[in-house]
């Protein structure tokens, strides 16, 4: 992608975290997703890395190949206009360096923004020593600037995710480590998992940078994320399984009675399929 | 793949078309719906061309590069068991030479069967004449005879989907075309937008090789097809564009209301999602 192009791309979905409107990013999982949203009109889109694996028959967690993941990237982000982030997990390396050459690849693939988690998948030591992810954030932060594209960082914490601690620590850490993760250069703070209306609040108050939260089951609606101070809200894999979910139901029905509900009663049709995707060729 | 295996492979999938149920062919679109579709309990897949296509933000029409296309068919052939067959619409080419070589390469694939239409798209002589396709015919045949794995070729014919002449021309050429199909050599013969009753049980009679139709809306169901002598039932781009509408629901509300009902209400919980997919990696 042109670099000058693909730096105001990256300047413009940065402001985004600060304008009048709560950032709705559109969570997708391949190419037609991406168009379905951009035409519908999103104003930017992230992957989902695990919707990302579904299509393509693996497991979430990393199972995919780095590769196979940033090809997919590069994909979605050569067919839409709109800014793309990419959802890279823990960022597939253990090493401040390892993260970094994943985020520059995020860059080559031409996306402008990347999700990096602090899960170690170790239940005995669940989240990466806190100091250590620091340096991977600033090792990221660097990198952009090297590359000149000023990638936005939106680093994740999974405390609640993965239902650690009790409420007042799990509470106190996310806000701990999402302002530290602030202080060494991410762009915005992801919390995936808190859908309580009070402790989302709480974090949008206490954490000092824009917070992204997943509208998992049970969170509040965009508007009610909007008066409670969260700048970002995004979908994750919700999107690419209610799809898949659609896959399940047309099969079940057509081996179980041989009809045709599931496909037919809900459809975009064939002629008007055509047109959406002949405008993006 | 394994040449012995994907004989066997072959010859399963055109036993099936003469077994004592109709074939269910489950219409896919990408690596997922396969494998969902495999798990359901389908007995073989056709991979739909227009999904495909879709799913990579092209319309319809060999406006995907043939590349394209057979690497989505490889990606699905590699990561299931049954038997997978290929759409390539009229197979992308005009001589015998250059059809018979697409279906090499959806050999190559690991595909073990295909799709061949006779559309030209030309609206003044929109059916390839008809001695030219049998020779297309012959050529993919003697071309599976030459590779050492017994293609299982669905032969297409357009009048009812492009709506062509009037209704007595069309059932008679449709006829015609197809036992010319099959003397040349076609396995099963494919007569998509056939969903009248009367039509479709005057071809299957009419027709001396198994028929495939096209559960398109106002299409029978499969156990009336079944009982017309239908012997192979697939549902094309549609189970794709119902994925589709999925996204385009989830975006519409998203933007609109700012809620998740369109992605929460029906959907595969992110555990069955991943136990889904890990099985098969």
């Amino acid at each position: 992608m042109n670099k000058t192009l693909q730096r105001k791309k990256a300047e413009a979905f940065r402001a985004m975290h600060r304008g009048a409107d709560i950032l709705v990013l559109g969570s997708v999982w391949d190419v037609s997703s991406a168009i379905v949203f951009e035409r519908a009109g999103f104003r930017a889109l992230g992957t989902s890395s695990a919707g990302i694996a579904y299509m393509r028959g693996y497991p979430d967690g990393e199972v995919i190949s780095r590769g196979e993941m940033l090809e997919a990237v590069a994909e979605i982000a050569s067919r839409v206009d709109i800014p793309v982030s990419a959802d890279m997990e823990t960022g597939y390396g253990q090493s401040p360096e390892d993260v970094a050459e994943t985020c520059r690849l995020v860059l080559e693939a031409g996306a402008i923004g990347v999700n990096i988690e602090d899960t170690t998948g170790d239940p005995d030591r669940p989240l990466v020593d806190l100091a250590l992810q620091c340096e991977k954030l600033r090792a990221v932060r660097r990198m952009g600037e090297d590359f000149g594209v000023p990638i936005v960082v939106n680093a994740r914490t999974d405390g609640y995710w993965l239902k650690l601690w009790n409420d007042e620590r799990r509470l106190r850490e996310s806000i701990e480590r999402c302002n530290a993760f602030r202080e060494s250069g991410a762009d915005c703070l992801f919390v995936p998992g808190a859908t309580d209306p009070k402790v989302i609040a709480t974090l949008a108050r206490e954490i000092r940078g824009p917070l992204n939260i997943l509208a998992s089951p049970g969170c509040p609606t965009v508007p009610e994320l909007a008066a409670m101070g969260v700048r970002r809200v995004s979908q994750g894999s919700g999107p690419a399984r209610a799809a898949l979910k659609v896959a399940q139901d047309i099969a079940a029905e057509l081996l179980a009675h041989g009809t045709y509900r599931a496909y037919q009663a809900n459809t975009i049709p064939y002629a008007e399929a055509n047109a959406l995707f002949a405008s993006r060729s």
